[in-house]
């Protein structure tokens, strides 16, 4: 019998597994795709990848500033694809590795849990087995979902997954369906790969999720509009005929005709993993209680399949927060008080705590400070200098609650102001505080005169 | 009367007026030279520009990983000092504007404190004038030194400020004297940019600055190995001829031909600033009290004039202290226990706190975490997958008390390292915060894994 088996080797999964090695535990693993999930074989890690490319696709024209002179380039984004597929095999290899150094089973087949401690495994020829263990932690994670009458296809409709694992060429024209996070990540990136790009959402603005201030979603798209991406806002799919291209008919009556369109309208949670009941809620998430252990006693459960924020970083908080109760017996608290967020698409965007907006809705009152990078010596030495940080205080005691920065770096010095938040500094101790010079992270300094020190106009 | 004169409008003196300004203090600036100071025209500004076009040429080589295939591309030194020209104007352009706006008048000559509440100010025509103030703050900065015979003469032997004034095209080869900091910076920056580069260095490594632990330098050491730099350890520069060429003999007795020999050997305080006898020590720094005021009441000094290190993060935090006692009378003492180091070579160093070595030095038990770039997803991402992290833990308490970074970024990521021991973090807390995935902060995760957790092997 193992000490513990995992369902599932995404970021959850494999941050448990971590976890409980260094912990001495005897564990197994249960993973029907690709060691690393979701995250790492078609989402966070790919994205970032192309990502990569798009940035500096969008730097190459200032390279001459600092005596580059490319006389002429060309883009191939399979060779990107390429390189892409070797990272990833890569680090999922470096996962293996670990594995089989640390003599830790992997089941590579579905997990079943057919009572509380036995997983019946369905390999993928067919055959089974059954393996038993003290506890089991389910981090089978989530896919995508579909929206009315677009169903995926995996040629003419297809989902972000499709994209990661099957599109080595990218297609002419696509229209987005879903402008959230991985649609305009995913469109920012086909556009500076030379895609043209229709994004349709819902709602008024691109990124409407809570997280995302007005004044950063602005930026987006302004930035989107010099790219040349067309944002349908307000709009829906009404209708679709596919002929050689796709003629799509807007709610707004406009008709565009496109190669592809992808779906990136949300995920639903992977948990049909049991045969013993465990309660789930009307959206499919396993319940848990605070110290993520299901109705079952010894089975706990974490990332996308509960229901908090689907993050890989949130999974493998919890996933570490599971372990410890699990060895330790429920004594750690799951605390989603202070969760950083970013966004990748014409710049980064870096968020924690609160923004301006969430604060007056929690009834907080606020001041504010803003710089914008373009007067931060670094950013200019860098060429970065569009973009802003806008940090948010509890008006009387001048504490850090929310800082959003859109810029360069974003998704790196977001984790300074978490520190701070998380350590409750006020505006007077983060002005205070020593940053290299020069340095991006000196925004903070700047940001925080208003408030620390007095108004300059 | 101003209510305060501010000699020196380098970084120390330019935060010192922001400060004054918004505390509506009426002010004076005084600058003989560019505002902005050295550190704007000829140090860390532009030496993080060209790093920028350094670390472009760096990973030039790995674009067509991103389908970015460059066909062919030449470099031109001189069009990247004509970029760093304007970069550092636009800076200065926003200096003057802001003191425009907030009408503070700028002499620009020399200031010379006559009497505790004179300044008499030598113009460029070699006219006077003298203003008053109820306070004086000297914010005026250092120079290069020179070293036995080498004496810089601007054109076969130069300084590093000679480096930034003057040399819009690069010689085929040059020997550094000193490999330190600005010597390994600018060194790294030749060499990519096409110079055949000597380094020579009277100890027995490169960067032997104490905040640089061996296991960095170790690693620039190889790195510079690899790129072809040749350093010449141990080694001091026994003599010299110029012909052409300039002839070395060096005390190993080996003999190199070079076109210049560049001096980074270090810098001495601009303290020849009055009549009045304030007090300095034996190596020209101006003494003051833990509140930065001088031997004179009304005279406080910040920056490189007084007897703490050097960097331009200092003169501003000192400014900003000087500032408030000056305001307040004497409240707020100096605090130099962290001060955050960087350095921008074959790869980026951060230091915050204490080395495993200085912590050895005081008596200190220490536990340490590590974890290196190439496991880190985002640092795949980027190709940047060079360089590791080093957390330095007291033994017993399990708090942070030290971090080298080196690698992607390190000048940025070294913040939240120092949120963490500014705020006396455990390695457990710091293990358990949430990091963004995938970013390269994550590292510090990783890092705190042995010590917060268990070991893995």
């Amino acid at each position: 019998m193992f000490d513990l088996i995992i369902l599932g080797a995404g970021p959850g999964g494999f941050e448990a597994a971590v976890t409980a090695i260094r912990k001495g535990l005897n564990i197994a693993v249960v993973e029907k795709g690709k060691l690393g999930g979701n995250c790492l074989n078609r989402a966070c890690v790919p994205t970032k990848y192309f990502w990569t490319g798009a940035h500096i696709l969008e730097k190459i024209g200032i390279f001459k500033e600092y005596g580059i002179m490319i006389e002429n380039f060309s883009v191939d984004y399979s060779k990107a694809w390429e390189g892409k597929e070797k990272s990833i095999s890569f680090l999922r290899k470096s996962i293996s590795q670990l594995f089989k150094a640390k003599k830790v089973p992997v089941f590579k087949g579905e997990g079943r849990i057919i009572d509380k401690n036995r997983v019946k495994i369905t390999n993928e020829d067919g055959t089974h087995q059954i393996i038993e263990g003290k506890f089991i932690l389910v981090a089978t994670g989530s896919k995508p979902i579909a929206i009315g009458s677009l169903i995926p296809d995996g040629k003419y409709i297809i989902t972000t997954e499709d994209y990661m694992d099957t599109l080595k060429e990218l297609p002419e024209s696509i229209l987005i369906v879903g402008g959230g996070v991985a649609g305009c990540e995913l469109g920012y990136i086909m556009k500076k790969y030379g895609v043209d790009v229709h994004i349709v959402e819902l709602k008024d603005r691109i990124l409407p999720v809570p997280f995302v201030s007005q004044e950063a979603s602005k930026l987006i798209t302004r930035k989107f509009k010099q790219l040349g991406i067309k944002m349908h806002l307000g709009t829906t799919v009404e209708d679709f005929s596919i002929d050689k291209k796709i003629n799509v008919k807007l709610s707004s009556g406009e008709e565009i005709h496109v190669d592809k369109i992808l779906l990136s309208v949300g995920r639903k949670p992977n948990t049909d993993v049991d045969d013993i009941g465990i309660e789930k809620d009307e959206r499919g998430f396993i319940k848990t209680n605070r110290y993520l252990q299901t109705s079952v006693e010894n089975i706990y459960a974490c990332g996308d399949v509960v229901n908090s924020p689907m993050l890989a970083h949130i999974a493998m908080y919890e996933a570490k927060v599971a372990v410890y109760n699990i060895l330790e017996g429920n004594k750690k608290e799951v605390d989603y008080s202070l969760i950083p967020s970013a966004i990748f698409t014409a710049l980064e965007i870096g968020q924690i705590g609160l923004t301006e907006e969430q604060a007056k809705e929690k009834g907080l009152e606020t001041v504010t400070g803003y710089f914008p990078f373009m007067y931060n010596d670094k950013a200019v030495d860098e060429h970065e200098t569009e973009g802003f940080v806008r940090l948010v205080f509890e008006k009387s005691s001048k504490r850090l609650i929310g800082a959003t920065i859109v810029g360069a770096s974003a998704s790196e010095l977001l984790h300074v102001m978490e520190m701070a938040v998380k350590n409750q500094m006020t505006a007077e101790e983060i002005h205070e505080f020593i940053y290299f010079h020069p340095s991006l992270s000196e925004i903070f300094a700047y940001a925080t005169y208003d408030v620390a020190v007095g108004k300059l106009f």
